[in-house]
């Protein structure tokens, strides 16, 4: 196995990603370790003024949903995970999504979704930091809502992002995750999919499967594993300390998951992020749900996933060029680094309870 | 037309780029003017180590060319544009270029040219306040080097890009571009590509060419124009105040261009420099030079061209997971913002003569 190996003299080598036609470069020739990014730790700063925190309920738009274990009424404390509309919506609910054009120029009335959920009314509580099993809420919750959005036909594609840290785009440093619905399947949402469709029409099986099988197999990029998820770098990652979540079961709908599942995946997803939280110094990160395109027949051939990517560099020219990504830590070294970790017993939980 | 009207409250739209099948929101809920965004200004501190300075010649790689209008050697101070080897190159010049496979995996040994294009001795000057002779000089250089690493037929694609500033990813502030060399068309490139040629098998004519003709038609998207460049804000800016360059004069290979209309391009990228130096408070930012593939037939459809992108914000998770762009500045808000501003007199050339 080439670049696996440090600081070695290396060629660099490009990799091409096993699903999408996307290529990085590895540039092996000075491979980075953690402790080579110029890290700029998330720090909570707090404030009365917050708009998610407990308490401040009359600042958001009213509540479209909340988990609230206390029988509490909406907008009121008493929550454990709130979802609102986005105050500053990048797409709105009313319209019909009808294509337009104007001479080479098409356009679609911005129709959708955009909805903030806060994942805790504790301020300073990072996603990382709470307890497996309100981190199962916030799953349960995502997929309350892809499920009610489903209802909605003019919806093409639910995304779910989580953006941490100002470096990562948060602009509201209370821990939180958003949700935008789309009326249409977004580009690389169709890539995968298109990609992971040919995948089985040329091998009758899934590529995600296969991925799950050959990494099993090597051990090289593993960064942990149980009964129900491999957590793993990806042969190409686009960014240095890039990880992925796969359930080991397959399925197209994350929304459709056995119930069960969301507690195995909150435990999967704390892990990555303590084990990436210390090894990173509490670093800027973004993650994404991939899930199937909304009412599509794809259940023999997409596999939901997270993809995990911290913020450690930035993009420049060349990737806004080519769509491509130049990379200086090996997949094999940051997933080694993530899983001989050994993690220092977790800090209390800032909202203690279970 | 839509979104042209600053602040007024507006159905966000979704735009199609009109070549891409790429995305943009245009969220026109609270259209962001220039003021709107925090800016860092960049500050160039100097430094008597820089390798890029005059002087300092042996601290970098032997010169690969210069223009050196008082004849004196390689190597040593005299060159008004030098362009040196990376000294941390992400693709290294040895190695045949080779797919190999292992299992679902596809890599490519990193062959390929990695080089910087010092544009001026002098550590203080931006590439906008060069005098347009200078910048003539520079994007000469670009030309003399794509035609030199066309001779090696393990390269397909050469991308020219700058990065100015930190936050748009250059490590040396002394002003320089970079070249890649690459051993395949990037995904970037060959999509458009593969889109204009599609368009002129269905229509008989080139789409940057029909571009010009209707943004001129229009004017709402026009930044400036003159005989030879158009400048203009796409339809569908991934970013705020993105702005192409665009010859009137079609044509693939920027390398063929006639030799007058360096000086021509020179003028039109120092005025949008400028312009955008002074409306965004020397924002950093990246540019990149879309020129053909080589060696293949795509004179009729294919047409060069600069996209150039302040850098005012940040990707996040939303983006990562799409494919899509946020942006909340209309295209015609940031084209109209640039055409009407009044150029202060520029400041004087920090390295005089032309």
């Amino acid at each position: 196995m080439r670049g696996g190996k440090g600081r070695e003299a290396q060629v660099p080598e490009l990799r091409k990603d096993s699903i999408l036609d996307r290529w990085v470069i590895i540039s092996t020739d000075r491979a980075k370790r953690p402790s080579d990014y110029a890290k700029e730790p998330v720090v909570i700063k707090g404030g009365s003024s917050c708009p998610f925190c407990t308490g401040n309920e009359s600042k958001t738009p009213p509540e479209i949903t909340a988990l609230r274990p206390d029988g509490s009424r909406p907008d009121t404390p008493g929550w454990a995970v709130r979802v609102v509309p986005n105050k500053f919506p990048a797409l709105q609910p009313d319209g019909n999504a009808e294509r337009t054009g104007d001479g080479l120029f098409v356009r679609v009335d911005g129709v959708g979704a955009h909805e903030v959920i806060i994942e805790s009314p504790d301020h300073q509580a990072s996603l990382a930091q709470l307890p497996e099993k309100r981190i199962e809420d916030v799953l349960t919750v995502f997929r309350d809502r892809m499920v009610d959005l489903k209802n909605d036909p003019r919806f093409k594609y639910v995304l779910i992002f989580k953006n941490y840290g100002l470096d990562a785009g948060a602009s509201l440093e209370h821990s939180h995750t958003q949700l935008i619905a789309l009326p249409l399947v977004p580009k690389q949402v169709r890539e995968e999919l298109d990609a992971a469709r040919d995948y089985h029409r040329r091998h009758q099986r899934c590529v995600f499967c296969d991925i799950i099988r050959q990494e099993k197999q090597t051990q090289a990029r593993v960064v942990s594993e149980d009964e129900h998820f491999l957590t793993v770098a990806p042969y190409a990652p686009r960014f240095p300390f890039e990880t992925w979540i796969l359930p080991k079961q397959h399925g197209a709908f994350f929304e459709d998951t056995a119930a069960g599942t969301y507690l195995h995946l909150a435990r999967a997803l704390k892990q990555l992020l303590l084990r990436a939280d210390q090894l990173l110094d509490r670093p800027p990160y973004n993650f994404f749900l991939h899930t199937s395109a909304m009412r599509e027949e794809t259940e023999l051939y997409y596999h939901w996933h997270i993809e995990y990517m911290p913020k450690l560099t930035r993009m420049a020219g060349f990737e806004w060029g080519t769509g491509f990504y130049i990379n200086a830590t090996p997949p094999e070294e940051s997933a080694r680094a993530l899983r001989e970790l050994e993690l220092r017993a977790a800090p209390a939980p800032a909202n203690p309870g279970s």
